[in-house]
């Protein structure tokens, strides 16, 4: 049986949270064994969280004595400012490109050192790619991640490109001094291209959406086959949807404010 | 101050998995007061569970020192299985739907007495109306929730015609008799249909999603302006994206029995 070693340090709320993050995309249901196990809680403490857990909605228990994520959770996490906010704002204009191009088409904002995906659309002839909603990517291997880092606080992107690049493909850059350059080239031009540098196979172009003097609130991109040598003729749509979404944005954010 | 009456039956996990109950569509930004009061718990203790699940990322500080739902709970609950299985499933078909028409593309499950919101497609040019991902409307108002209905469990529907039926426009049924009509009716065509039962100004044609002998996992639904009276000249689409989907499940569904 496990032994609780933070159990002085770790409040039974905190044990609650524990067990809602040891689920991932490649294990989205666990058992309670698992559950234990990966969150490195007792079996009784874990069976007896999770009874109030799935009681309360946070987690539900699957015919075959699995847990997962459960429906009044989700519920609540669609309240969050990225889901609500930014995606509602999103979405219309995320759809305007997703019926010129019947491509991938990606809303992203970057936590920690991830790209994490806010919205993704596609359709039964886009290239399949690893990206889904609620994934994280590496900043530095993707379209939408690549513009929110050519954007970033400087110190941020120090910080970023001391710590190890991850190699995703043989096209990943992995190179400090390289990536350094490849960010001001993206500032530059206002818009980032990644070539089967996630993937091998496809390639996008993803483009920061503006806010007043700070940092992006999050990236729109558009990942296609890397057959496909157009990239640039998608940039114009891309960015007149990223500066009205920016816009639609300010405008909430002013509203927010004279309504307090 | 507020007194937590509960304090002896609320466990402190419980009492976290309260705050974040306390958000809604009306309230998805509340300061430390509100919380306090709306989740009926005193004021230091909101304090420090809000700190505890603002570390964790279950909540947000906002600028303004407000709180909202915070990333890494939105994270995990892209996990649950609506959001997974089912949502991803549904969204090349939605997407095919949404390219035929423009007008907003529905995916709802029923969940107690609503019908909640999985996913929701619209344009700028489609209808405005209430729905959004997350939200809960009544099952006898909407189109997917009459589907769904109509597909349910005669024990299920018996209690919901025992309830009081919300009027939410002057078109919407709310005389018991008329809905058991409406519902047999719906179950023998196939599909359901609204005319400003919900919202003024638009109808919608829906259908459950088929499932092997079983409750249906979900309904989809197109709304459109009520001016359209063409509503039935979208069912063969729809009944072949709910069929498709359908399969699709089966498919997984059969899949991760023989994987077990």
């Amino acid at each position: 049986m496990a032994v609780d070693r933070d159990a002085p340090r770790r409040s039974m709320a905190g044990r609650a949270l524990a067990l809602l993050g040891v689920f991932d995309a490649e294990h989205p249901r666990l058992r309670l064994t698992e559950l234990a196990r990966r969150a490195d809680l007792p079996l009784p403490t874990v069976h007896r969280l999770v009874r109030e857990l799935v009681s309360w909605g946070a987690l539900q228990r699957d015919a075959d004595g699995s847990y997962g994520i459960g429906l009044r959770l989700w519920e609540a996490a669609t309240l969050a400012p990225v889901a609500g906010r930014l995606r509602e704002v999103a979405l219309p204009f995320m759809q305007d490109l997703y019926e010129a191009t019947r491509e991938n088409i990606h809303l992203a904002v970057h936590d920690g050192f991830d790209a994490l995906y806010v919205e993704k659309l596609a359709g039964h002839r886009s290239v399949p790619i690893v990206s889904r909603t609620g994934a994280r990517l590496p900043l530095h291997a993707t379209g939408v991640g690549k513009a929110l880092l050519a954007r970033a606080d400087p110190a941020f992107v120090r910080a970023y490109l001391e710590r190890p690049l991850l190699r995703c493909t043989r096209y990943t850059i992995t190179e400090r001094a390289r990536l350094a350059r490849e960010l001001r080239a993206t500032a530059a031009r206002g818009f980032a291209l990644t070539s089967e540098e996630m993937t091998l196979g496809s390639c996008s172009v993803a483009v920061a959406i503006p806010a007043d003097g700070q940092e992006p609130p999050g990236a729109l991109g558009i990942v296609v086959r890397s057959v496909r040598t157009d990239l640039h003729r998608l940039v114009p749509d891309l960015r007149a949807a990223a500066e009205a979404i920016g816009r639609r944005l300010d405008d909430l954010a002013h509203r927010a404010v004279r309504s307090t």
